[in-house]
């Protein structure tokens, strides 16, 4: 049986990234509802992600996008970052919002297009430089709407060459972070929608590039943990963009559609040295809060991460392992079965404790009545969101 | 053998209705990307309308959508329209657009929020009176993202009140179609999911309330014409949301991405009684040209609806039903191949040019040059687009 | 807050069914694994089905399979089960393995093969005459493999006859239970393929028709529990097939694939008074065992059930109605998530022990060496399976 | 513009691989209906195949399936296949249909299982010795049914040393074809499910393993064209298993379900060299006429590849490769579908009788009344069949 001390441990030391874009208004493309209170700039962004570190004690890091995120000196965000307690994560490009883009950017037929895009990506590892960031996180919008627009194989030349050229920019302890998605915005070919191609690129590009899974970028009914199982084998998981979903790529909070496949990806992460810090595995959160409150929200994602990595602890390995020696599928799948439906939030509410914080983060957040004074506070000014 | 002089007629008489929508600006919720020579207000999208229609001759009418095309005087829209060649046809209400709708419109847990959107969709009626449209076509973005944001029954209970007001207003010559979506916006229920859910509120409802069929809106392996097949045995079937997607609802052009499902479904159109015009079947259009020019994709698509409707029309209705008594699989999937596989090009040149156009309407458009000219013209303004 | 005491009653008087083919062998179109102790005949499956209500108590009916479970005195069979502490429950006919039916049964385009259905049709309903069944579970594996193949409408056409034969031959204390299926084993239409078709062919049958939903015979991302409280706000759902899936119609154990759905469907089922006898809903399992062991299978997925079931009576309710009449979208999912996250296996195990049963079903199932005894009396005659 | 003599050319060359288990019985889980004069060995399924050659002209080899296709001396069969005008082509190893594999072949935790299937595939090897056969292609139906059942990443060192084992043993001629799969028969995880899984182990393995694709192995929705161009680009690509399926592995005809995949995909195999006989791509055939009669069936699958070919030959290449180069979205697209809409059936009768056969295959072959000699000739003896 785990033993509760190193369990504890393990929960203690998980880092949970949490995106500056998640606390700025979001939507679909019908609609975009602003709320009140949402940050007018990367500062407030960083105030928030602040506070769900405050309450929760495990999201230190935040994921910043640019240009959604750009100041002026990023050395001095990095210190207003540092000054409230937390630090600046994974830089995330854009080569998607510029009117250049509409067929493209790295893999766009016009090479002066491409070098824009890369230029962009470029200026990103500048940025990582200037802010410490150690990863850089890449996801191409990149595809085509109807069969014939252009040629599969000629963008992914265009992709590879763009690639090689940002990986060879980047320094010795900087990672590219390779991610996938199905479709969306693209609607006939994606130009890496899945997790081979990222994977057939960062085995080309070298070992310092890997692949991030985004858990609502599979078609229906792919088994996540096993495309995690498979790259942490090969040493190239790069990290997570946790979010769930129903149907496409949803971004709802992680843990809120499908808390049993969060689990099992947890499983397969503990089951594979994927929560020692040596592996390098980036636990990041990339979710869209279009109708619920956005920091409550992120703290009550950051708990489901937390409840499914302390279940993932509590599956007895031994026990598991000897049944499956065994090839006894029921008592195999009850060991595994008996740390999911085991009720984790005494022993989280018990930990947050032990490190003096309150055991109940949203609801002692939501007491504090920080949400009501921002909501007065951030009057005027442009609320931020994917455009800006 | 299908007569072809019957067949060329009863695609002369074919109608297929444009969406004012469609002309203006769309994309995804990652980018819009503005085009040149886009309308800015409904007059420059009927002036779009009636081009489509001069060129392929099947399209004389035009979808509006309120408040996108809301005008202070609706006889005259539709007097310009008859002016230009095309007339109004349905109303397609909108109520996914303001602030109230967060988390619905008739079925909102507040009353003040459903009276709202019920007070739109009866100043939708107004508008029919208005412009002589026939059909009021409701679609709504209703429904919850996550599992206990809402009550699955009394939302239904609160559609069905909301949907009986309207229906009362109804004229005698007016007819209320409801359409089902899969997903999107809303990621957890969506309030009409599919086409039963529509369907059991129409039969409530009366005999003028109808199912519209979207062919973006269902799940992935849906069987599409199977559901038209069914609708139209029970007298439900409105009409067509025409456009074609890979994945989700990608609302690309009608034919584009699976035309042997375009050719499928008007097959069941043609067998199943629903081309006579006494069935009553609204053929209309409804998607966004995000990356490709946006006349053009318009007539293009009639044309790809035009074709999978001549194919439907040649097959051979008795070796059909022949080989269907004697149970003789590939000689029945062989009459309906045989049908697919013929090049329906030349037949509707020939038809094309009987009644004095162009063989070749996309590229008729292209040579005429109105393209360059509304690029220059249409400076200066806002472009139409889903938010106006 | 929910009264444990009302709770515990609730589940005492849950009735969960088990079908008799569970416990037969089963497999895929590549192997049917054979296991040891598979009962030879209809009275072997009575008996494991008989263990499984001894050691759950939440069992007592045990669905029949026709011809599957043919036997010459169904009388007898009853009296049989009724000594062993079980009844008789649902005749499930099977139209589906004759040869006749390579192209349907009672759609097919042979009157004479839809005869023959008809007539096996109206002799289970004589079976339920003798065994005092009360629902007649339909099924059809009705369809077709490729365009053209057959004709949409007359299929319906011949099946709403068909039906409407049987369902007068019903006595007024039986009741017909119409199956829908996404697909397989017809691979282009089924012919009843969601709950819209089988709850149209309903309505026109009359009161005593009601739909079964199947959890695994759904397209990808379909949620079922929407459907599920739409047919009981209809007083159209007759019962359930539980199974979990990750892909197509899996079969699995209920709750293995996929336990929050199992919940969620359990909460609309409660929420709208499914739970009530009076409802008249059948909680039926339509599993195979592949590759586990069959009766252990069974009891772990009543356990399931019960677990999920236990889970839905613990929602607070008044709070969940409160955050949704406020529009609280987070409050009123974490009401729902607080009752999911709950660790009910304590609750149950202390419900058997007031009720003399083993706290651990499984386990004790295990530890009374039947299985081992079984597998060396049921050496010799021929297993049941799907042919037999 | 292609030149038409060289595109008849190009069809001519073309070879068409048809696989010995599609002129046996098949079916579903429910039922394998029997047909009429289906063969009950492997020489007689050696006739059928000779005559889908001999009316086809394009379909010389013949896949066989070990167990199914075991014979005492493997020289005779290919002898005997010579005489008859055909060749034998790939083998194809059966690890699922033994008692032994309930829990895996190559995977299995029970490392006696995996010898034994070890030496199953070994022993392919030298039936490929003894036949001349140059592939061996592998599917693997291992698996997990239930999460915790076994553990991902060892099963994936399984296999990776078992395959290592098989693949040294192969001669300089000989190469390793690895098929993926999405699901079915397992049903939670498949230890080849996706291109990236075989991918990775054939880039291991050495240059000559390489991925079959089957066309209906993916998960909806997965844009099967792309895996094929960039596994073409990785020179990577073994060959096909062409079939069709609208929901999951349903095995129908190739081209009946999506005429137009079936068109991109040999789109995307003409633009990238896949034709040319230096690249090694094996165009198999593997389906399975459930309810249709056989031999005609594999006709018309070959035709439907041909009708493929031809339109992906008639792409004006220069055109589509401007109109991309130009970002001219419509026209790059309708460049393609200039010639999906093509009627190639004309050209196709043409290129046949210049080479001497019947312009139409299907209905020669049934003109022929082999069909009916057939049905009266093999009475008697067992059909062949999966399990056989």
């Amino acid at each position: 049986m785990p033993d509760i001390a190193a369990v504890k441990a393990a929960l203690a030391a998980q880092r949970i990234e949490t995106p500056s874009w998640g606390y700025g208004n979001s939507g679909t493309r019908f609609k975009v509802f602003a709320q009140q209170g949402v940050p007018r700039d990367p500062y407030e962004k960083l105030d928030d992600a602040a506070r769900v570190h405050a309450y929760t004690g495990v999201a230190p890091k935040v994921s910043l996008h640019i240009p959604w995120d750009r100041v002026d000196d990023y050395a001095a965000l990095a210190a207003y970052a540092k000054e409230r307690g937390v630090e600046l994560g994974a830089i995330n490009s854009n080569t998607f919002q510029d009117d250049a883009y509409r067929l493209g950017s790295v893999c766009h037929p016009d090479p002066a297009v491409r070098r824009r895009a890369v230029r962009h990506l470029l200026d990103c590892v500048d940025i990582m430089d200037a802010t410490g960031s150690a990863d850089l996180k890449l996801w191409f919008a990149d595809g085509t709407n109807y069969p014939g627009q252009d040629d599969v194989t000629a963008r992914q030349e265009r992709l590879a060459e763009s690639l090689a050229e940002v990986y060879a920019r980047l320094g010795d302890d900087q990672r590219m972070l390779l991610e996938y998605k199905f479709f969306e915005p693209a609607f006939y070919t994606t130009d890496v929608p899945d997790w081979g191609t990222a994977y057939a690129h960062c085995l080309k590009l070298g070992p310092r590039a890997r692949v991030v899974v985004d858990t609502g970028h599979h078609a229906p009914g792919t088994n996540v943990e096993f495309i995690v199982a498979l790259l942490l084998r090969e040493g190239r998981l790069g990290g997570f963009d946790f979010n769930s979903r129903f149907y496409a790529d949803d971004d709802l909070m992680a843990g809120a559609a499908d808390p049993f496949q969060l689990f099992r990806i947890m499983h397969e992460v503990v089951r594979n040295g994927g929560l020692a810090p040596a592996a390098g595995i980036a636990f990041m959160l990339d979710q869209c809060h279009n109708v619920e409150a956005k920091v409550p929200a992120v703290i009550r994602s950051v708990c489901n991460v937390q409840e499914a990595t302390a279940k993932a602890l509590l599956v007895d390995a031994d026990a598991l392992a000897a049944a499956q020696r065994d090839g006894d599928v029921l008592a195999a799948h009850a060991v595994l079965m008996d740390a999911y439906d085991t009720d984790v939030r005494p022993l989280l509410r018990a930990l947050r404790e032990e490190r003096g914080l309150d055991p109940d983060p949203v609801a002692a957040y939501l007491r504090s009545g920080r949400q009501e004074r921002i909501a007065a506070e951030r009057a005027g000014g442009d609320q931020a969101g994917w455009g800006a």
